[in-house]
């Protein structure tokens, strides 16, 4: 009985995919805040090497992976493929559910496949250290363990709550080499501007990204890394479905149908940038379906126009499905599923019409959720149960319909560092937010308009 | 480069290998704690299946793991074996390590390999519900989640102090659908009898074992569990040693030295018995080396001689190296090698000279931790920084002399729980214990004198 699909080293993909070149359009261009017009890369150098620069903007459908990325990827790729029988048999039904599991990376999901490049590319130019923002601390963890790695020092302003709630995760950076502050911080402009208005910030995603900018942008030795959102980040995550398409091949299935978590929507994107490849060429016609959290549901409520991808307005501004750049989303658990706006290459490709998109409650994911524990065993973070929720909401159409269909999902992470999370579960204590229509339409007033 | 050393699930052992018939002598009898004589399979059934007392007493060198844990055992077995080459690039050693990493498991460790059968041949006998103690948690979590697979109600007694400090342990085996109390509870006698005395108790794990013992014995329907110490728990775990086994020849290796931490031993056990085999065949010829904390040093500084398995007193008496049965040792991090004793095999294979032992101060064993952390990614529990000091003082030593020594241990855990242990470590905060003699020996004195 398969179980767990592997592969072993010599099986692990060489190269990464750039799905851009592909598409029958192109993306839309990304704008300076200033000017509208569009950007090039001297205007990204004071934040990124070249080398990532290049590929951000890169026409070449697949990319080399550096030979020193390989040996690092070796220490937890090729990651397994599982087939959970288990939760087919609670669920008795006839779907034939697959999950890829990227919690096996040291820092328990998915990020490390683009922190390790990011840093490698780094070290190769000279940079001596990133900064970088975190919430949860997912991909503060995923940059710390690669720089420890290529001996760069790291930087990660954790936003305060999350810094005061989460103290494991913080631990876990510094036992890598890390320096963590709170943030908001009295160490750079834009924090001490935010604790002279309110001492006691709890701080944000959009703060701290400009505390990582300025602090980055300020020294010639030091830039900054993303863990989501940009075409290089989703790209280095296409590993994941390079390999998972191979695992598949091995047990000769194709699946009927992908669900993938969206927040940035990087472990959307890594999952199924190969598949949706296959589906243009005519070699498999998988429904794709990303799944965001019903109370930040930018794909499936969000307007398709150009903003800014930080609260402050610092960045550039891309065109993707947002719900504003300052909207605040209730506090939901999946804490990575909280950004305000898409991916702009998955908002691009959903308006393509290739993939859909569907939204769920927290409470229905974590049903999912421990009944995947329970089954499967492996405790989920809150992030993938959403898309655990979406393949099990499949499953049971499979069973009044009698369908086999091949359901496919990442599991991008654990849940080891949310068990808080699983504890107000548990207790009841869980609620559902609604879609907050009038808070998404007053931020979307704020959105800056873009003449042409 | 080889760096992860893979067996598909068609190499995975599907025998458990029993090391006393292949002994130069069997081990000394276990003994009733009222007559003092050798005890029989009778004795043990009210707190164990026929099935686990039968392998607890069994003359058969293997014996066939079945199906249905085989199928369980696939959720993360074959686990992987890696090539530490960053490890020993920062050591700059001449020397090979290898580790054999244990806590892909759903919990974590190496625990469920013996808390999934286990469960199985309980259920298989009608048992509905199982009871255990925890102190950490790591084997209350296994249990849990063996529970969980195979329908079994489960109910914890967690240590007092570490109920109210590792709240996230608690959450995961809940989350798995287990009951955990505080111990002392007062739903016990034992319990309740602590609590008259002492309100404000913080626990024992030999408190904790009388209450999860003495709720088994009363009903029918519910039996005991044991994490580590006794002969079928070894037996369970020595799929480490034959997967290790396999996966060393793949790349035509075979080990100079084997070290793996001792607690109740059962992580040892599973690593070293195969070796052991081969070692008594003269197929190879490894050193083995236990290693245990400095502040419990039960092979290296305990006698050898018949004493209770828990502080209470409630057990069989067994031979094995023992500090005295209500010794308390200092409260280093690595909350699993605290056992008073060690496992009677384990004791008895030490007599025999078959393996040797060495005690390391908690500070040394951190400082390998976060090397280890820092260069192989993954950030190990206390318990396995034992083994992984023990493989740099050897690797060191390697340098010195320019021997290319073969080095084989096993991470049996992750330490995503024990970030605190991490915290104290990195504020400098971590004192080393000083043998604790005097208290050692006034224990020994309250240890049982068997005649003959």
């Amino acid at each position: 009985m398969d179980t767990k699909i592997t592969l072993n080293e010599s099986e692990m993909p060489t190269q990464w995919y750039n799905i851009i070149p592909d598409l029958p359009e192109p993306p839309p261009p990304v704008l300076h805040p200033g000017t509208h017009e569009p950007i090039g890369p001297a205007d990204l150098a004071p934040l990124f090497p070249m080398a990532l620069i290049m590929q951000e903007v890169s026409q070449d459908s697949y990319i080399d992976i550096p030979d020193e990325v390989l040996d690092v990827y070796r220490l937890w790729r090729p990651s397994p493929l599982f087939r959970a029988h288990r939760l087919e048999k609670a669920l008795d039904t006839p779907a034939r559910i697959y999950y890829k599991y990227e919690g096996v990376s040291p820092a328990g999901s998915h990020k490390p496949n683009t922190s390790v490049p990011q840093a490698f590319y780094n070290a190769q130019e000279g940079v001596k250290k990133l900064t970088t923002e975190t919430g949860a601390g997912q991909w503060g963890s995923a940059l710390a363990f690669a720089c420890a790695i290529f001996g760069l020092g790291c930087e990660v302003w954790q936003v305060s709550a999350s810094y005061d709630l989460k103290p494991y995760r913080k631990i876990m950076m510094e036992t890598w080499g890390a320096t963590v502050h709170p943030s908001p911080s009295d160490l750079t402009a834009s924090g001490r501007a935010i604790l002279e208005a309110d001492p006691n910030s709890p701080g944000s995603l959009g703060i701290a990204i400009s505390e990582a900018v300025e602090v980055a942008a300020q020294d010639p030795d030091t830039k900054y890394a993303l863990g989501s959102v940009l075409n290089h980040v989703l790209m280095h995550q296409t590993i994941i479905g390079e390999e998972a398409l191979k695992q598949l091949a091995k047990v000769g299935e194709s699946p009927d149908l992908l669900v993938g978590c969206t927040g940035g929507g990087s472990n959307f994107g890594g999952l199924s940038f190969p598949f949706i490849r296959e589906k243009m060429k005519g070699n498999m016609d998988p429904t794709i379906r990303c799944v965001e959290p019903a109370a930040c549901p930018s794909l499936t409520k969000g307007e398709y126009r150009y903003d800014f991808g930080d609260t402050a307005g610092m960045t550039p501004l891309v065109k993707m499905h947002t719900l504003g750049h300052d909207f605040v989303p209730d506090p939901i658990h999946a804490g990575g599923l909280r950004y305000h706006g898409m991916a702009p290459l998955v908002s691009h490709i959903y308006e393509l019409g290739l993939v859909e998109a569907e939204a769920i409650h927290q409470k229905e994911c974590f049903d999912a959720g421990v009944l995947f524990a329970r089954t499967e065993g492996i405790l989920p973070a809150p992030e993938p149960t959403h898309a655990i929720a979406a393949a099990v909401r499949e499953a049971e159409r499979c069973k009044e319909t009698g369908e086999e269909k091949v359901i496919l999902t990442a599991l991008c992470g654990h849940g080891h560092f949310d068990l808080r999370s699983y504890e107000a579960y548990l207790a009841g204590e869980l609620v559902d937010y609604d879609y907050p229509e009038e808070k998404v339409a007053a931020a979307m007033e704020r959105v800056p308009v873009i003449a042409g």
